[in-house]
C-alpha cells in the first residue's frame, strides 16, 4: 500500500464505489427492474452524486461513456470479469490491460480474485502483474476478494471473510472488497486482518433500505472504509435518495435510522 | 467505442458486411450450390456492390485476392476461426495478428467469442489483446458474439442474445454481430443492451427471399445497424438482386415487401 | 499468397519437393529398404536432380548437410515434426524458428497442420506466427495439410481433401500439400478449393512405378502444381530414374505411360 | 551460490529468519492465540531484535509496513505463496516479481518449491527465472524446499529431507529451508547433501520452549546455519525472551538448556 | 551441427563426459556407496583427469564449485532435470537458461528429451529454444535422448535406440547420448542413424569393471564417440583407475581386456 495512491478512491479516508459491471457478470436481466439502467448513462449520472468516490465499469463501457463524465466521476477500471453463462470453476479473465486503462484516464484499477478456487494460483499470478503495473502507473488497486470454489461451503463465515481481506493486504491491494459477514464483530475481524489496507463491503443483491443501511452502519462502526455497491443503488427507483442516506452513514457516521429519517423528511 | 473508428464499416450509421470465411468455418461444401463461389473473386465481385460496407475474410484470402479490390471494397479482417472438422468445446483460434492485418490494409477487424463456452475466459483474454491492438491501429472492432457451449440449450432466447450484444459493449466492440432472436422485440432488447455499440444480425443459413428480408426489416425497425451476411447472398444465383433489396431495407428503410417488389419489377 | 514468394519453390509454376523428414517422423526403419539413405547425403545427392525444386528437411539435417549443397538445392525448412513413438492426439511441435531457418539460408518454410485434431486450435495459432514471420523474411510457406484425429474416419474423402487444401488458402499458405483423394475429380475439387494457392500431392508410402506416376499425372491433369515426395523416390534402388519420369509427367506434362517407357528405353 | 550474496541474510555465517507469511498461507486464525500479531507492526517490532538476520513477508505487507523498518530489519521478500483455502496438488504461485522486490528494497528473496508434487516441473521452471533474476539484482536466494504431494507418505524421512536440501544446492539456492528430520543425524545428512548451500530448519507449529530450542541446538550441532521461524516466536506471549534464547543457541552455540536457564534468570 | 562447436566437448573427436546431476535426478542416496561423493568437489577433482573432456552438472553446483575448476575442467551445463520424487509422465523442466550458463562460463550445454512421452511435444519445443540460443552463444549441444513413457515397453530395442540418436541429428544436437542397446550391432545402427552427430553411450547404473569397459569398447568399435558416465566412475572406490582404463579404451582404442590389465599392473 502506498499512502499516496489513496486519494483517487477515497474522501476523508472513506470509500463509496458505485459498480456497474453487471452487464457482463450477470447479463441484461439485472437491469429489468429499472429498465433505464440498461443505458450506462443512467448509472453514470447517478455516479455524479457527491457521495460516490469512484465508479467501476468494464473497458467497453468506459471507452464509450466515460469521456462525457471524466470531470465529474473518478474511474475505477474493473480489469477482469466473466459472464454467468460460463460454468467452470470460479475464474475471472482479464479483459483490460492496466496500460490501456491508464491511457483512457482511469483513476484506479479493480481486480477480482477467488481464493479457494482451483484456479486461485493463476488469479494470484495475474493479480501480481496487474498490481505491479498499477504501481508503475501510480494507480491504487482494489481487490474484489471472494473466497469461492471447490470445498468452500460457507463463504461468509467470519474467518473466511477475514482471510479474504487479509489476502488483500498480503498481495498488495490498497482496498479489499469483501462480502458482509453478517455482523459488526465479523467485520471487525476482517478490518483488523487487513491492517492498513482499507476494507469495503460488497453491496450484494437488493435488500430493503433499512436492512441495507444497517449493514453499512455496521461496516463503518467496525472500522471499515465504506462500500462498493451496484444493485442496491441503481435497482432502486430513486438512486439519489439512497445515495443521500449512504453519504450520511459513511461520511457523516450517522446511524442507519437517523440517515433514513433525514432523507425521508 | 471510439466515434472516429466507425466510418470504415458503416455508411450513414448502417452496416452491411459481406462475409466469406465459410471456406474455413464450414469447408468447401458450402459453395456447392453455386460452384463459382468457391473462387473468392466471385464473392469479392459481389462485395463491390454499393450496399456492402465491408467484406470479411480470413488472412490467406485477403493476402491473395484483396490487392485487386482494395479500391472498391473495405476489408474487415476476420482474425480468428476454426474448421468444423474439429469437435472440441467451442473455441476459435486467432489466425491473423492485428499488426499484419493493418499492414495488408485492413479497414476493420473481426473476432469471434463464444460466451458460455468452457473456453470463454481464454477467448475474452485473446479478444482483449486484439481489441487493444486494434485501438493502437485505429481499426474498429466487430465482435461475432455467439453464446455457445456447455449448458446452453437454446442460444437464441431473447435474454441470451441480449447478453451476447451486451458483452460486445462491455468488452469494447464497436459492432456486435448476434444471431436473430426471432422477433423485433427480441432484437430491440439486444440493441438496447448494447448501448452505443452497433448491433448487426448474423445472416445464418440460406432462407427464402421474403423471410430473409423480413428479418432484416425487423432488425432495422428494432434500431439495429444492419446485417453481416454470407450464404444468404452468395448462395443465391443472383447475389446482386438480393443486395439491391438489402440496400433498400437497410439504408432506405423500406419494408421487405416493398424492397422485394421493387427489385422484382 | 504473395506472387513474389513463389520462385524459390517452383519452376514454371510446377513444384517437386523431395522430402526427407522421415528420420524424425517415422524413425530409421524407413531407411532399411535402401540402407544408404540413412545417410542424408545420399538424399541430398538425389535432390540435385533438375526435377527437384526444393528439398524438405528438419533443422539438424539442414545445419549439418545443407552447407555442402546450398548452390545446388533449394532448402525448404520443415519447421515442425514429431516422432511416431509418441501417441497423443495428432499434433506437431515446432522444432525450428523461422528466424533461424532464414539465417541458415532456407528458401521456403514448411509446416504441418492437422485440421480436425483436438489440437487444431494450437496448430492454427502456431502456423499463424510461422506464416507471418515467413512473410517478414520473404519466405514462401508450404502447409502440410492433413485432416486427422478424433472423429475423422476417412481422411481421404474428396470433401475432406478439398477442405484441407482450402485451409491452406484461408490461413495463408502459398502451397498446400494434401493426400491424393484417389481420383482426378477429387483432386480437381481440391485444386479449385485452394484458389490461387498451389496444391501438391503428398507422395505417401511406396507403390509401384506406374501406379505412382499415374496418380501424379492425375494431379497435373487436375490443375495441381506437382508433388512432395519422399519414400517413393529414395526408397527406390534408382531414384534418378523415377525423378526422370517425374520430370516428364510434371514439367513436360507427359502421360505416366509415356514417361515410363521413355525412362525405360 | 555466490559468496558475496550471503551477508544480507546471515551474521557470522548464521541465519535467523523471522517469517510472517502466515496471513496468506494459513489465514488470520493463526494469529488468534496472540491477537496483536494480526497487526504486522507487532511482528516487525519483534524482528528488530538483534538475533533476527532477516524478516520474510509477502509483497503487500512489505509495501505497507517495511518503509518504517528498513533501517532496522533486513527484508527477505517471500515471492510466492498460496492460501490454504485452495486444495489442489501442492503448488505456490508467484505473487511478487524480483524486479519489484528489488525496487522496494529487498535484501534477499525467498521461494517455495514442492519437490514431488505433480507441479514440481512448473515450480522448478519458475524458480529458475526467479533465481536468475535475483542474480541480476545481486540478491541471495532462500529456497523453502518441502517434498510434498502425490506418493509422498512421510515427508520427514531423513532421505527426503536430505533430497530437499540437495535440490536447494542443485537449483542454485544460497540457503535451503527444510523441515527438521527429527534427529541431529538426519540434519547432518541434509547439511552435507547441500554442500556449500546453507541449511536452515523450518520452525513449524508451536511447541514448548525446551523442545523447540533442543531441535535448534541439534541443527547447529549438525552444521546447519540456523532457523527460519514464525509461530514459535510470535505465537509466544513474550517473543523477545525466545529470541534471546535463540540468539544464544544459534550465534553463541550454547545448549538449549543453558540458553533457557540464562533467559529465565 | 557446426564443425566449430565440437572442440569444447571432444578430444581427437572422442568424448568422455563425467556427469554428476544425480543429486537432482536420483537424490543423495546415490552417493551413499562412496559418501565423499556427496561433496561435489570430490567429483570435480575426478573430472580433472585428462580423460574427461567435460563435466555435466546442474546450475547450482556450477555456480558454487565451478569457479575453482574452470581452468581444469570443461563445463557442460545440464540445463534441465527433475527429481525422482515426482511421478508424472516423463518430462524434464529447464532449470537453467542458456544465457546464464554462458555467463557462468559453460563450454557446452546438455538437454534431456524423452521421445515417446506424452510430453514429447513440449520437450521438443523447449529443446528448440535451448538449441537455437546455444547457437547464438556458440555452445555445442548434447542431447540426452531417452525414449520413454506411454506405450514404450522396451526402450533398449535396437530400433528405439537408433531412433533416439536420429532424433539428436534431426533436432540439431551435436552429440546424442543414448542408452547402450546391448550389442555392437545395435550401437552401429544408432551411430549410422545419427549421421555426423556424435553418439555417446549413457553410463547407466554401476556394473563390474570388465562388463562396463567391454560395452565402451563396443561403442568405440561401432563408431561411437565415447561415453557420458556418472555412477560407473564416482561410485567406484578408485575413480582414477577406471578413468585410466576408459582413456585407453576410448582415446587409444585398446580392448577392454588390455586396458584393464594395464591399469591392474
Amino acid at each position: 500500500m502506498y499512502p499516496l495512491t489513496d486519494e483517487a478512491l477515497a474522501r476523508d479516508g472513506k470509500v463509496l464505489i458505485l459498480a456497474m459491471d453487471h452487464g457482463l457478470e450477470h447479463g441484461p436481466t439485472d437491469f429489468e427492474a429499472v429498465p433505464e439502467t440498461l443505458d450506462p448513462e443512467t448509472v453514470f449520472e447517478a455516479a455524479t452524486h457527491d457521495a460516490v468516490t469512484a465508479m467501476a465499469v468494464q473497458k467497453g463501457v468506459a471507452e464509450t461513456y466515460y469521456p462525457s463524465y471524466e470531470d465529474d466521476v473518478n474511474l475505477l477500471a474493473k480489469l477482469n470479469g466473466t459472464s454467468n453463462l460460463w460454468m467452470g470453476e470460479p475464474y475471472s479473465p482479464q479483459n483490460w490491460s492496466v496500460e490501456y486503462a491508464a491511457e483512457i484516464g482511469a483513476d484506479a484499477v479493480g481486480y477480482t480474485v477467488y481464493p479457494g478456487s482451483n484456479r486461485e494460483p493463476e488469479m494470484f499470478e495475474e493479480f501480481r502483474d496487474a498490481q505491479e503495473s498499477a504501481r508503475d502507473h501510480d494507480l491504487p488497486v482494489v481487490m474484489w476478494s471472494y473466497a469461492r470454489g471447490q470445498g468452500l461451503k460457507n463463504d461468509t463465515k467470519d474467518e473466511v471473510i477475514a482471510y479474504a481481506s487479509r489476502i488483500g493486504l498480503e498481495l498488495g491491494a490498497d482496498v479489499a472488497k469483501v462480502k458482509y459477514p453478517g455482523s459488526k464483530e465479523g467485520m471487525e475481524w476482517a478490518v483488523d486482518a487487513a491492517g492498513d489496507t482499507k476494507v469495503v463491503m460488497s453491496g450484494g443483491s437488493k435488500v430493503d433500505d433499512y436492512q441495507f443501511l444497517e449493514s453499512v452502519e455496521a461496516v463503518i462502526d467496525a472500522g471499515g472504509a465504506g462500500l462498493a455497491v451496484g444493485r442496491n443503488v441503481w435497482q432502486r427507483e430513486n438512486p439519489e435518495r439512497i445515495l443521500d442516506a449512504l453519504e450520511k452513514v459513511i461520511f457523516e457516521e450517522q446511524s442507519a435510522e437517523d440517515a433514513l429519517s433525514e432523507v425521508e423528511s
